[in-house]
């Protein structure tokens, strides 16, 4: 983002953005025109330029950004809480249903996709979502460390990242299945497995 | 595949289907012609056509099993035979250092792209090979759990629903960044806790 934009500018930059993300969800990325864009946010070909001078790659990569804020905003305020048990079911309901009420539709997905996986831009959206997801759970786990709930033995960077593992590959196997079931074990598993943990000696 | 097919007709079937997954991998699959197919099996249109008489979907199609085959032949003989501790670990290695060693490239992931991910074909495909896979995993809990290594009280399909999740997810995560440690994580602290099932009472 440029440092550049006065409070109005961000403000402006953000609606495009918004607006591009809802015009992607309702038509796919692949007929969105910046035109498209341009009308729904009510956006000049100039103004559309000066926050975006790279055009659609830039504004898409922008669009992913948004959408992967909204992957750790749904699972809010329970992902930032994990502090007892009940939490973690808390948790762990709130990405069931979140992921099952979307059906096989993941608009981040289909943005990276779009920008290709492997390129640089795409992969630091993904590295930077997945770095912060996996912060929050391993926050958690060290909450219930403290706490005696989870053996203080446990690594808890290492089980994050398997828990994170679980629920990604969880939600791949929905958006190529239908089925939602290896989310809900992933999820029950890893949280049976930590409560095990504090029960060992 | 067509009932009718005589051995002879299924190995020149099979050809064509090597070919062309020969042919996707060296050049990508949005390249590949069937003409291409046609070159580097040495087939004739009216064989190609004889084989798939639905065309270039229906070979791809053929491909993306014949890759779906290929994703549980690099796991044996390990994962047939997860019948010690020993071999966990060898069957873990195995898939580290085959994912390791190929990168961020996933032949079945670009076809079942290409077909379309929500496709019937596609999704029968993928899930025919999750089905296959977790089931193999699942023996081996079961192996485990008679010679009583691992718990008998916990789920083995859900136990190896969430393995696979896991592994599913480790190899996401590295087609989109590189990184392999959420897939050693997943392996590893999964197997850690099979075996810390056994370990408690």
């Amino acid at each position: 983002m440029s440092p550049k934009l006065t409070a109005k500018g961000a403000a402006t930059r953000q609606r495009i953005i918004e607006g591009a993300a809802a015009e992607i969800r309702a038509r796919g990325v692949a007929v969105t025109t910046l035109d498209d864009v341009r009308a729904r946010t009510r956006t000049s070909k100039s103004q559309l330029f000066h926050y975006f001078p790279d055009g659609k790659e830039e504004l898409l990569l922008a669009v992913a950004r948004f959408e992967a804020d909204q992957v750790l905003e749904v699972q809010q305020p329970q992902l930032g809480r994990l502090t007892s048990w009940a939490a973690w079911q808390r948790w762990r309901d709130t990405v069931v249903s979140h992921y099952d009420s979307r059906g096989q539709h993941c608009p981040l997905n289909v943005l990276i996709s779009q920008l290709g996986r492997a390129t640089p831009g795409a992969q630091a959206v993904v590295s930077e979502l997945l770095r912060r997801w996996q912060d929050e759970i391993e926050a958690g786990i060290r909450h219930l460390q403290e706490a005696g709930e989870v053996s203080a033995d446990l690594d808890a960077e290492r089980t994050s990242a398997a828990l994170l593992a679980g629920i990604q590959g969880g939600v791949v196997v929905m958006l190529s299945t239908g089925r939602i079931d290896h989310l809900e074990a992933a999820l029950d598993v890893g949280i049976a497995n930590l409560r095990a943990s504090g029960n060992r000696h």
